[in-house]
C-alpha cells in the first residue's frame, strides 16, 4: 500500500467528495488484501440530516466518524463485538439543533450518543459561571460555561484519508473553535487503524492561534454498553488514587470496580482516578465483560492525560446502560474549580499540544487476560491509595 | 388500489427518496381515477432551506405537511377554500434557526405559521420555571419550560406514504423527543385522508420509551385565517363550561362565540372549554364564515383530549389574523399549574396513549348547517356553565 | 448588454438556480467585451456547510456576497487590492451555528468575518436589557437584545441577479426580520457595479410590513485589514463632531485618525462623529494606506445615515487586525439609549426608508490623493468639534 491523500472535505478551497469509497480498487491494489474501506457518506432525515459520516473499514474493525459532530467516533465493531452504547438519543444530532444553554446548561445530552466523543476545547465539565479573577482579586472575565466545551458540536473543516505502505489507515479532520473577542483553538485529529487490526489509535493536536495565552481542557468521553458492559463487567486500572466525586459515588467504594445490570432508578456514581504510568508514560485501563471473552483496553500519554473519570451509568436500559472511561488532561469539574487546582493546560501563542490514545479490543478469553495481567502487574508494583470519601483538590464541595 | 407502502425517509438505513411523486400511475392504476398524488420535495432558501415538504393531494384536498416541523401541516386547501393563515413569518422556519429561548422564552414564535401544529409532547403552554416537589416539599427538579415545547421543531427520522384498498392515502411520521438524562417519548403520527373527500384525520400515538413514568402535553394549534375566519365569522361548540383565560378575555363574554374583522391594537383572547362529548366519545367544534357558506369542524376524542382552548386573535391583517381551535389533553398554562390540577398524563414505561382529531370542511350552505346542526344538538342535550370570570381551577392568578 | 433579470432563488416557487454562472457568453454577448461573472454556489463543510455563496466579479473588482448571512460581503478584491480582513473565525457560518445569546449575548461575535456586515433591523449595539415604558411610566415591553440585531443571520429569500444597458451588475436580496407577536421588517438590498468599475454600492430599502409603528436601527459593520490598515494607515473624514465612546478611547484623542499596527494587548477603541454632508447630502469617509498607494472613500446618504462610528481594532493579528468604518441610523449603544436620545427610526405601517452607501477603491496615488482631497476641501469649509472626553448624549454613563 502507498502512501496517499484522498481529501474528503476542505471548506477552503470548496472540494467535497460526493458519497466516496476509497478501497483497494481504487487503489489499484489486487483484490487478495485485506478487503478494507473508506467511506463518505451524508446523514438523511431526522436530526442526523445534513450530517457527514465516514465509515473507516480495516477489515476487521469498522468505525463511524462524524467530521459534523467534532470528529466523534459514532459506533464501531471489532469481529463480533460491537462499540457502542444504546443512548435514548438514537440518532447523531446535527450540531445546529443542540442548544447547549437548555435546560440550565446541560444542553450538550440532547446530541449525545458517540461511543467516544471529546470534551473541550477550551472547558469540559459541569455547567456553571466561571469567574476569572487577576491578582488582585479584580474580576476579569465571567462566563458562563455550558456542560462539555464546545468541540464536540463543531464541524471539522478539513478531512482527509491516507493510506501508508504500512498498511495504516488514518483519517485526519481539523476543526477550530474560536469567536471574535475569544479563543482561537485548532484541533488536528488523527485517526489511525492497521489493515485487520483489532486496535485504534487517536492521536490529537490542539494549538493556540490566537495571540494570547489560552486555557485548554480536553477529555475523551469513551462510552460502552453491553456487550463489554454488563452485570459483573469488571473495570481494571493501576491507579496512584481514587476518590469517589461526591457523597453518591462514596456510597459504594466497596465494589466501585465492578458494574451492575440495567437498574431501575439507579443514579450515576463517577470516580476520580490518578492513574499510574508504564516505563514508556502510558496509563491503562480494561474494561472486561463478565463472562471474560471481550475486553476494551484504553492507553493514553499521562504526560497530557494525567487524569481519569470513570463514569458508571448503569441505568435502565431504556434511557442508556453506559460506562464512561474517560482520560483527560483535567477533571470534568466546572473549569473554575480544576483552575484552583492547577489543572488547566496554558497554551502559548503559536503553542500546541498532543493527546494520544490507543484502544485495543481483545475478543477472546486469552487476549483479554493478558490486557488484565499488564494492568495489574503495573498496580503491583505501585501504591493506590483509595479514598473513601470525596476529597477537596478532586471535588468541589 | 392497493395496500402500498412507500418509504419517503428512514434516517436509520439512509433512505430518502429523491424529489419523488406518488400517483395512480406509479401505481399502476388507470388514469381515469381519482387524480389524487403524494409529492417529496425540498424547500431551498430563506428559512426554510432543506426543509423536506410533502404535499399530499386526495384529488380534492390538498395539505402540505413539514416532516421537518414535527409533521406539521403547514397550509392546505380544500376544493375552493384556503385553508391556512397569514403569519407574519410568511416561510416555514428551519428548526435549526429557532432558538426556543429567545424574548424570555416566547423564540418557538420565531417559526409559528402552520394550520396545524403541536404542542408537546412533554409540556405545552405559557413557558416559565417548572418547579416539581417530592411528597416532602423538597424540590426534585427545577426546569425553564419553553412556549409550548419541542415537538413542533423536531425532526421526522421515519415518514412513510401508504395507500390502501379503501381509497385512504396515509401519511406516516416517527418523531423522537428525547435527551440523556432527560424525556424520551416517540410521536407516530398517521394522517388520512379519503381520495375525493373533504376531510382528513390526524391519529397520533405518544410512547414512553424511557425507563420511568414520563409526563405527557398535547396540544393542537388549528390555525385558521380568512376566509373561515371574519367580520362576523362564527364558533360553535358543545361544551359543559367556559371560561375566560385572564380579565382580557373576560371583557368580552358576551360575544365570545364571535368573531371581530382584522383589528388594530387587538389584543389575544383565550377561552377554556370542557367540552361534551356525544355518544362515541368525541367533542365537537365548528368555525363558519361569516356567510355561512363555508366551515371547518374540528373532532376529537375527549378520552385523551378532553380540554379545548379557543384562541382569538383578530388583530390586523400583517401581524396576523387567526383564530385557534386547540383540542388538548391540558390547558396551554405552564405545566406546573396543570400539574396541580391534575390535568397532565402520566405514562408508565412502555405505554401509549392516542390521540384522534377529524377535520372535516363543508364547502356550501347545506353542509355547513348540518356541521352546526350536530353541534347546536349536542349542546341542547347538556347543560353549559358559562363563566364571566378567570376560575382557579383553570387559570394560574 | 440588455436589461436581464436571473433568479438565483425564490423560497416561494422553489426555484434555485443550480450553481449557476451568468455571464456574457451565457448572454449571448461577443467575448471581446469586459469578462464579468455572476455565480452562485454553495459552500460545503465545516461551518460553512450550506451556506449560499454568489460571486460577482465586473471584470476588475470581484466580491462575495452571502444570501445565507444576511446579504453580507464576505470579501472582495478589487485589482490587486484584497478588500478583507482576517477574523479568528476563518470560514462562513452558517447562521443556524451562531446562538445569539451565548457569552452574555455576544454569540454573534462567533460568526463575525465580513468585509461588510449589516447591523439591525429592528436594533443593534451593545446587548442588555431594553425596557420600554409608556407616558406614565408603566413598563410595555422588557426585551434582552443581543449584540448588533438579527439581520446578519437571516437567510435571504430571494435572490436575483440582473443586468442592464448602462453595464450595471446588480444582485439584490429580500430579507425578512419577522417574528409572530414581534416586528415585520423586510429588507431589499441591491448591490450594484459597473463592469470593469473600482466602485460598488450599495441601497438597501427597509419596510415596515406589519401592523403597527416600528422600530428601526441600521449600521453598516464594514470592515478592513492589511493593506488598506497598517501601521500608519490614515483616516479621513469630514466631522461636525467628534467623541470617544468611552474613558479608553478618549486616551488616544491626539491620535484617533491613525492607526498602529498589530498591538498585542490592544484593547479596541471606537470614535463617534457627526458627519457632514457635501451639496449632495452626502457624509464621505476615507480609509488611507501608510504608504498612500491604496484607500477605500465610504459615501453615505446622511438624511438616513447621520452617524458614523470608527472602530479601531488594531490588535494582534491572530484575533483580527481590523477597522471598521460604520455609517449608521444610530450608534452602536443599545438601543434603549438610542432611543432616549432620538436616534431610532419609527416606520409607520406600509412605510419604507432607503439607506444608500457607495464603496470607491483607490489603487494608486493619484486617485488616493483626490479622495483625501475631497474630504478636506469640505472639512475645510466647516468647524469640527472634537470632545476629549465621552459626552453624555453620545455615551451610555
Amino acid at each position: 500500500m502507498e502512501q496517499q491523500r484522498f481529501t474528503l472535505i476542505n471548506t477552503a478551497t470548496g472540494e467535497r467528495a460526493a458519497d466516496a469509497v476509497i478501497d483497494p480498487a481504487v487503489m489499484g491494489l489486487s483484490p487478495s488484501e485485506t478487503d478494507w474501506k473508506i467511506r463518505l457518506y451524508r446523514m438523511r432525515g431526522g436530526p442526523s440530516d445534513g450530517i457527514d459520516a465516514v465509515e473507516i473499514d480495516n477489515g476487521h474493525l469498522q468505525l463511524v466518524v462524524l467530521p459534523t459532530r467534532g470528529m466523534g467516533i459514532w459506533k464501531g465493531r471489532c469481529g463480533r463485538i460491537p462499540l457502542e452504547w444504546n443512548s435514548p438519543v438514537e440518532f447523531p444530532v446535527h450540531p445546529s439543533l443542540v442548544d447547549h444553554a437548555r435546560r440550565g446548561g446541560i444542553g450538550w445530552l440532547d446530541g449525545f450518543n458517540e461511543l467516544i466523543c471529546r470534551c473541550g476545547l477550551a472547558w469540559n465539565g459541569a455547567p456553571g459561571t466561571d469567574t476569572v479573577h487577576d491578582a488582585d482579586g479584580n474580576v476579569i472575565s465571567d462566563q458562563f460555561l455550558s456542560v462539555h466545551g464546545r468541540i464536540a458540536n463543531l464541524i471539522a473543516h478539513e478531512v482527509h484519508a491516507e493510506t501508508d505502505p504500512q498498511g495504516l489507515l488514518r483519517l485526519i479532520g481539523i476543526i477550530d473553535e474560536t469567536s471574535m473577542f475569544g479563543e482561537r483553538l485548532q484541533l488536528t485529529s488523527v485517526l489511525s487503524t492497521a489493515t485487520g487490526s483489532s486496535e485504534f489509535t487517536i492521536n490529537d493536536t490542539v494549538k493556540n492561534l490566537g495571540g494570547r495565552p489560552a486555557e485548554v481542557e480536553l477529555l475523551y468521553h469513551c462510552n460502552f454498553g453491553p456487550p463489554l458492559l454488563g452485570e459483573g463487567s469488571t473495570f481494571h486500572t493501576a491507579a496512584a488514587r481514587v476518590a469517589p466525586h461526591n457523597a453518591r459515588a462514596a456510597e459504594d467504594m466497596k465494589s466501585w470496580e465492578t458494574f451492575l445490570g440495567p437498574t431501575v432508578g439507579y443514579a450515576e456514581q463517577v470516580y476520580f482516578i490518578s492513574p499510574v504510568s508504564d516505563q514508556s508514560g502510558q496509563g491503562h485501563v480494561v474494561l472486561c465483560s463478565a463472562d471474560r471473552h471481550a475486553a476494551v483496553a484504553v492507553d493514553f500519554e499521562t504526560s497530557t492525560l494525567p487524569w481519569f473519570t470513570l463514569w458508571k451509568c448503569t441505568q435502565e436500559e431504556a434511557f442508556g446502560y453506559v460506562c464512561g472511561l474517560e482520560p483527560g488532561s483535567s477533571l470534568p469539574n466546572n473549569r473554575s474549580f480544576e483552575r484552583q487546582q492547577g489543572r488547566v493546560i496554558l497554551l502559548e501563542p503559536g503553542q500546541s499540544i498532543n493527546f494520544s490514545l490507543r484502544f485495543r479490543i481483545a475478543e477472546s478469553e486469552a487476549p483479554v487476560n493478558r490486557l488484565i495481567n499488564e494492568v495489574d502487574r503495573l498496580q503491583r508494583d505501585s501504591l493506590r491509595r483509595t479514598e473513601t470519601n470525596p476529597v477537596p483538590d478532586l471535588s468541589p464541595v
